[in-house]
């Protein structure tokens, strides 16, 4: 078992009608506020005025980017840093879901250096210092909102790569379920298949950890099941997008993690899919997941299939050791696409064979994946090639 | 479901060779420490000393109080206040378990105020400020290392209260599974049972709650019933350790309380006690844990029993409900008193009947517990006699 140092010190504001405490929060960091969000959403659902009406009785000086993009860009980071260091932003305000917050990370990392933010991803540019970050989550999926990690891309290089650190931390963010009652239905999914893969890629490890936070992943693995169905089905159950939302959070806010080593599979291969397709995140993880676990399976592997089988799926633990691994792919398989009716096959998003060689390079980043069972180039590929 | 506020702050240093970094962490609050501890065990394993070498080291200022008892005294506050005053103390370091914990973050309250400390507990005298806390634990039970709560007890007016304030909470704890090893059988089985209850007292509810956080809590309970007995026959199995130690401070933090209201039954009986017969609190709550259970078992909240009968103890949900729930008790039981080893009745341990209607009174404060199930005094009364 490693050490490891648990800090996870955001502030969350649980639940409907909490967003009151915004600009009293904000105000703590300082008058001069930029408030980032994506496409119209934030408009439609009313949440733009509520939070312009409070801030505007606050007192507080709101600046504006709009239009960040899923999959967010380092042009648009590049134009956030700009506005900050044009109107000596204090404190910025993500209003969004995950890539809204790691765009706008950042972007309050970039205020505070000469140099341009893609530095921070290619160049090895540490990041020393950083705006305070605020953010007003409308989405459960990326977890960003209570962790300090961002990930960007970049077209032009066809990159998406992720980075983090402690001043990147939310220093508040606002949970709301009744927010993302507008989220569509297959943006839930992927959303659900997001937070799912956040904890299996934790959950299956080599390395002796806690049964503690085992049995802490087995219980939001067995959330997310729960109620992904539920909130697709009954967009507005308060209960299932409460569930949904604090899950996302403990996902991948690294509680789960405990000192465990981090080299995480699927998102090491699907970003490679989002940097040169654009996908949604969430189903190239959910296309990949059961491949992946299939690929992995063996006789020395086998046990932790066995234990994921058991304690999420409730497969009968009588049964053999292999046929509970391979009956927990198949449920797994199950909820992605059958419950939460995510495509399950590359051929149907129209992503082709040609491209794997390159992306497997590049997600093996030209040597390999050390993670739960080391993949290399070929092993991808392989793997890429099952999701046809 | 009620909406609520998470804030947990404390930075925990988790594993063994953390210590090195605690004279960095004192730094950031000062020069000038209060350095807290029990009896000789700190001193019998080393700690004392390690402590000590690297603080003169550092060049930091240390002072000391030790002997604070287990059900730590309203004397001992005061005596650490008078300290904290006489040598303008920047930061407490308590060393210890919960007692040694719960003292200190009053002597933290105490010296920036000129009244009395048993004021914050019977006058209503507000915790506005304090000095910063730093812990270092030597004991998994009560989660002091990481909640803003503390008990003190009162021999001469016979009073146990706890009190809380986000100003007390820690700001970095120092979890080292191996500092537990010493730890002795009887105290570890209590430290066990104080955690089971922590997360049990809150686990059965009656609210509408996250399923999330049930989840969460089965697993922490699961946690302390594979581990207790582990530690109990193999004191330095660094796996059980370090698994009670990091589920003592989950199950008492605030996480899975999720906004439900807190009215912790066991724990208002069991004071009562303690504040009579200064016996160890996990001893108490373990005798009060089942007793109250089946005190409160009927149709309306059989429930809630079958969830803990299947999902905590294994329990076949093919049985009929009523079998699961009395079957959980019985398994609690075994766990309590045949695994762990402890005592099973007041009688065993010397607490007399002529005290119940008193004890019983202070326990509702003259009214009731609003808990689990509503308790009135004449309640409380029926459940310490089962205790007998």
């Amino acid at each position: 078992m490693n050490s490891f140092i648990y800090d996870i010190p955001t502030k969350v504001y649980f639940g409907e009608n909490q967003l009151g405490h915004l600009s009293e929060e904000l105000y703590k960091y300082g008058k001069r506020v930029l408030l980032t969000y994506g496409g119209g959403s934030v408009k439609k659902i009313g949440l733009y005025d509520r939070i312009m009406e409070q801030l505007a009785a606050a007192g507080l000086e709101v600046y504006e980017l709009s239009g960040i993009e899923p999959n967010p860009r380092i042009e648009t980071v590049r134009a956030g840093v700009q506005l900050c260091k044009k109107y000596q932003i204090d404190v910025l305000l993500a209003v969004g879901g995950g890539s809204t917050i790691d765009a706008t990370k950042f972007m309050a990392a970039g205020a505070l250096v000469e140099h341009d933010p893609w530095d921070f991803f290619v160049n090895g540019a540490p990041i020393e210092k950083a705006l305070p970050i605020v953010t007003v989550l409308t989405m459960a999926a990326t977890g960003s909102e209570m962790d300090n990690i961002g990930v960007i891309s970049n077209m032009e290089t066809r990159d998406k790569i992720g980075k983090g650190s402690p001043l990147l931390q939310p220093k508040v963010s606002f949970l709301d379920p009744t927010l993302t009652y507008s989220v569509g239905k297959y943006q839930t999914a992927c959303g659900a298949a997001d937070i799912f893969s956040h904890i299996m890629e934790t959950y299956f490890t080599r390395e002796d950890d806690l049964f503690m936070l085992d049995c802490v992943m087995e219980g939001l693995m067995k959330t997310v099941i729960k109620y992904g169905p539920i909130a697709l089905n009954e967009p507005d159950n308060y209960e299932a997008r409460a569930n949904l939302m604090w899950a996302s959070s403990w996902a991948i806010n690294g509680f789960v993690m405990g000192g465990k080593r981090k080299v995480w599979s699927c998102h090491a291969m699907e970003h490679q899919l989002s940097a040169v397709y654009d996908i949604t995140h969430g189903l190239g993880l959910a296309i990949l997941m059961p491949r992946w676990l299939e690929y992995c399976l063996n006789e020395e592997t086998l046990s932790k299939y066995v234990q994921f089988g058991v304690n999420v799926f409730g497969v009968d633990p009588a049964l053999p050791a292999m046929e509970i691994a391979k009956e927990s792919i198949r449920l797994l398989r199950v909820f992605l696409f059958e419950l939460l009716g995510l495509d399950d096959t590359f051929t149907k998003i129209g992503i082709e064979e040609k491209e794997f060689p390159a992306m497997a390079q590049k997600a093996c980043k030209g040597k390999k994946i050390a993670g739960f069972q080391t993949l290399y180039p070929q092993d991808v590929e392989n793997i890429y090639k099952m999701c046809l």
